[in-house]
C-alpha cells in the first residue's frame, strides 16, 4: 500500500458557521507537553480552567467544568444527568438544534414536548411560559443560538419563569457563547453547555459546562459510583444516570476536591479550552462580544451591499453568523466550492428547510476581524460575478468598511 | 482577581501507567491549522485515519474509525450500541477495568454476569467458555490489558469460542494496543476500542474503534436518524440506542460515504490520532511491539535488580507496564512525590486492593526507550535510598542495560 504522508493541511480562512480557524495561541497551547493526570500542574490547570469559564459564563457556579467530547457531548451529559426516564422535558424548537435537544432527551426516554416556530424566528417568551404551564416539565431545554437559522433566542426572562414554576432551565450556548451576551447567574440558568469551535476560537472536542446548585443537587440525588473505585458508604441511587461517561455526578467528583478517578482528562483539549478562555478574558469579555457585534454588523452590511437578501429575523440574529439567500441562477455548492478552491475561504451550506436556499457566513472567534470580513466580501463578489449574478462592484467591501469606520469615528 | 498566565507545563518524563509523554510529532500535529468539517482535506484525513487504524488493529473492517472522547467514551459507544436493555452481557473481571465494562453495561440496563479471578492473574479461557455456556450472553465484554494489574488477557482463542456460541466479542484494548500483539481479524474480534494515551503515544481524548460486519449489522438494526436531518424513508427502530452521541450507527453514517452530519469531528484530536498511527506504522507495527517488549523486559529486570518484588503473573504481563511492591518502610506517595519533584519523573500509584501496595511503572509509546528506562531506574534508586530502603548500588541500571545489550548482541 502507499504510505500516508505527514499531515499538512491547506491554508483555509474558515468563515462558515463553525468550526472556524482557531486562535494561533490556542493551536500552540495544544502542542504543549503532556503531564500526568494528577500532576499538581494538571489539577492546577483544571482549576484555572474552571475559574476562567466562571468568568466566561458570568457565574459563581462552583460546578463549572469541561465534558470531554464535542459540544454534543456536553448537551447529552447535561440532559441525561438532569432527566430521568419518564420525566417531562419541554423543548422550544426554532431550528435544527432544538430538534437535537429533543432527540437527545427522547433517547434518554424522557417524555418530550416540543413547541415550534418557523425557522428564522425566535420563540416568544409568552409562548414558552404558556407551554410550561400546560406541560409542567421537569426541564426546559432551550437553544440560545441556533446556527441552522442564525437566530439568538432571548433568555433573560426565561430563568425567572422557570424558577417560578419549579422547572430546571438548561440552555445550549454552543454557537453563541463568547460572541453574544450570556449571563448564567443573572438569567437564572441551571445548566448550560457550549463547545470551543465557534466564538471561543478553538477546535471541536471539549464542551464547557456550568451547573447551578439546584442542578447539582438534582444530579447528586442520582449518584452512583462505579465498582472498582467504590468505597464503603458509597451508596447508589436507583434512578442512576443511564450513562457512565456522561454522569455529571462522577465528573464533578473528578473535577472536585475528591479528585475521584473517572475518565483520563483529555490533556491537550484541556490546554486548548483553557487558552480559549484565557485569550477571551485577556481581551475582555465585553470587548470580545463587541468585536463580534461589530464584525457581524459589517458582514451583514457587506452582504446587503452585494445585493444579497438576508434570511430570518435580523433583529434577533446572533452577532457571529448571517444567513444569505443564494441568488437565483447561482449554483450554491459550486459557488462555495469556487470560494474554497480559488480563495481558500470557506462559507457554510445549510440544513433541513434551508438546504440549497441559503449560505451561512460566520464572523467568530479569531475570525471576527476587519481583514477577514473584507477579504471574504471581496472574494464573494468575484465568485458571484463569475456565476453570472449581477453585483454592485465593490458594494460589499464598501458597506462593511463604512461600518468599521463609523465605529472608529 | 489575579490574571491567569499562559500555559507553561513543567518538563515531565511520564513513566506511569498512562497518560505518557506524547510523541513530539503528535504534539506538533495538534498545532496544525483547522479546516472545515466537510473540507476535502478533512474528509481525506478521516479516510486516511481509518486506513491507518485498520493496519494498527490488523483488520479489514470497513467500520474502523474514532469516537470523539476519551477511551472510556469508546467503551461506552461500543457497549450501548451493541447491548439493548435486558440483554445478557458476560464480563470476566481481572482488575479495575473489568469492573468498568460491567458498570457501563449495567448503566445501559444490561443483565450483567461477572466472573472474577484474583487481581494479578488472567482469566483461563476454559472459564470463559464455561460461563458462556451457562450465561448464554449476547455480548462478551473482556479487557485485553488491564493497567490496574498490568495483566494481558490472552484473546487468541476467545473469538472462535464466541463465534461457536453466537456471542458478540467486544474487547477493550486501551492499555495494550500498539505495545502488545493485537489481531482483530485473526482473533475474531467483533468490536474493540482503545485510547491514544498509552502505547499509541498521544493525548487522551480520541478513541479508535473497529467493528466487524457482524457488529455493524447488530448496530444497524437499531438505526434511528435524528429529526432535523431525517429524510423520507429514514425509519427508526424501536430498540434504538439510548444515546445520541454514542450511537455508532449515526457515527458510521458520518464517517461513511453518506457523510451525514452528526457531531463536529474534533479536528485537532483527529490530527493527533492520525499522527499516532502514522508514526507507529512508519516504524513498523511489529517493530513497535518489539520495542515495547524489549523496554518492558529491561524495566522488569531493572526493578528486580533494585531488589523490588514484581506483582502478579509476570508471564502474562503487558509489555508496557510493571507493578512493583512498595518496599516495607518506604512511604509510597512521598517517594513518588520525590521522584516527580526532584527528577521530573512520574510513576503511577494504584487502585482498589493494590492501593498503597504497588507502584506501576510504564514503558510505552514514545517512552518505551532505553534512555527513559535507565534514567527512571537511576532516579528510583536514589529515591529508594533516600527513604531508607537498602538497594544494590547501580543494580537497576546494570540489569536493564544487560537486557538491552543482550538484545543488541
Amino acid at each position: 500500500m502507499t504510505a500516508i504522508p505527514p499531515l499538512d493541511p491547506p491554508a483555509r480562512l474558515l468563515m462558515g458557521p463553525g468550526p472556524i480557524s482557531a486562535y494561533p495561541s490556542v493551536l500552540r497551547a495544544m502542542s504543549a507537553p503532556l503531564v500526568g493526570q494528577y500532576d499538581p500542574f494538571m489539577t492546577g490547570a483544571m482549576s484555572d480552567t474552571q475559574e476562567l469559564y466562571r468568568q466566561v459564563w458570568a457565574t459563581e457556579n462552583d460546578a463549572t467544568l469541561l465534558v470531554d467530547g464535542t459540544s454534543r457531548a456536553g448537551i447529552e451529559a447535561a440532559l441525561v444527568s438532569l432527566v430521568r426516564p419518564g420525566d417531562r422535558v419541554l423543548v422550544p424548537v426554532f431550528g435544527r438544534f432544538g430538534h437535537l435537544l429533543a432527540e437527545i432527551a427522547e433517547r434518554a426516554l424522557a417524555e418530550v414536548h416540543r413547541i415550534e416556530v418557523e425557522w428564522g424566528q425566535v420563540v416568544p417568551v409568552s409562548l414558552i411560559e404558556e407551554a410550561i404551564l400546560r406541560v409542567k416539565p421537569h426541564v426546559l431545554a432551550l437553544v440560545q443560538g441556533d446556527t441552522s437559522t442564525t437566530m439568538n433566542q432571548p433568555l433573560d426572562e426565561v430563568g425567572a419563569i422557570c424558577e417560578r414554576h419549579g422547572v430546571l432551565f438548561y440552555t445550549d450556548a454552543t454557537a453563541s457563547l463568547g460572541g453574544n451576551p450570556f449571563e448564567a447567574d443573572a438569567w437564572g440558568v441551571d445548566a448550560a453547555t457550549a463547545g470551543l469551535q465557534k466564538c471561543l476560537g478553538g477546535p471541536s472536542g471539549s464542551a464547557p459546562i456550568t451547573l447551578s446548585d439546584r442542578a447539582v443537587e438534582a444530579i447528586r440525588s442520582r449518584k452512583r459510583i462505579e465498582a472498582g473505585i467504590r468505597e464503603e458508604g458509597d451508596e447508589s441511587a436507583s434512578d442512576f444516570v443511564r450513562s457512565n461517561y456522561f454522569d455529571l455526578g462522577m465528573i464533578l467528583d473528578y473535577w472536585g476536591p475528591r479528585r475521584l478517578n473517572h475518565h483520563t482528562e483529555a490533556t491537550s483539549m484541556l490546554y486548548a479550552a483553557r487558552e480559549c478562555a484565557r485569550v477571551l478574558l485577556a481581551e475582555g469579555r465585553d470587548a470580545v462580544i463587541e468585536r463580534h457585534r461589530l464584525s457581524g454588523a459589517a458582514m451583514l452590511a457587506g452582504v446587503e451591499g452585494l445585493g444579497l437578501t438576508v434570511f430570518g429575523d435580523v433583529a434577533h440574529k446572533m452577532h457571529n453568523v448571517v444567513a444569505v439567500e443564494i441568488p437565483d441562477g447561482v449554483p450554491g455548492d459550486a459557488a462555495r466550492g469556487a470560494l474554497l478552491d480559488d480563495f481558500g475561504i470557506e462559507i457554510g451550506t445549510s440544513f433541513g428547510p434551508l438546504h440549497g436556499r441559503v449560505w451561512r457566513i460566520g464572523t467568530m472567534g479569531y475570525n471576527a476581524r476587519k481583514d477577514t470580513v473584507l477579504t471574504t466580501l471581496a472574494a464573494l463578489e468575484a465568485v458571484l460575478r463569475r456565476f453570472g449574478a449581477s453585483v454592485p462592484a465593490g458594494g460589499g467591501v464598501e458597506a462593511a468598511s463604512e461600518v468599521y469606520s463609523g465605529a472608529a469615528g
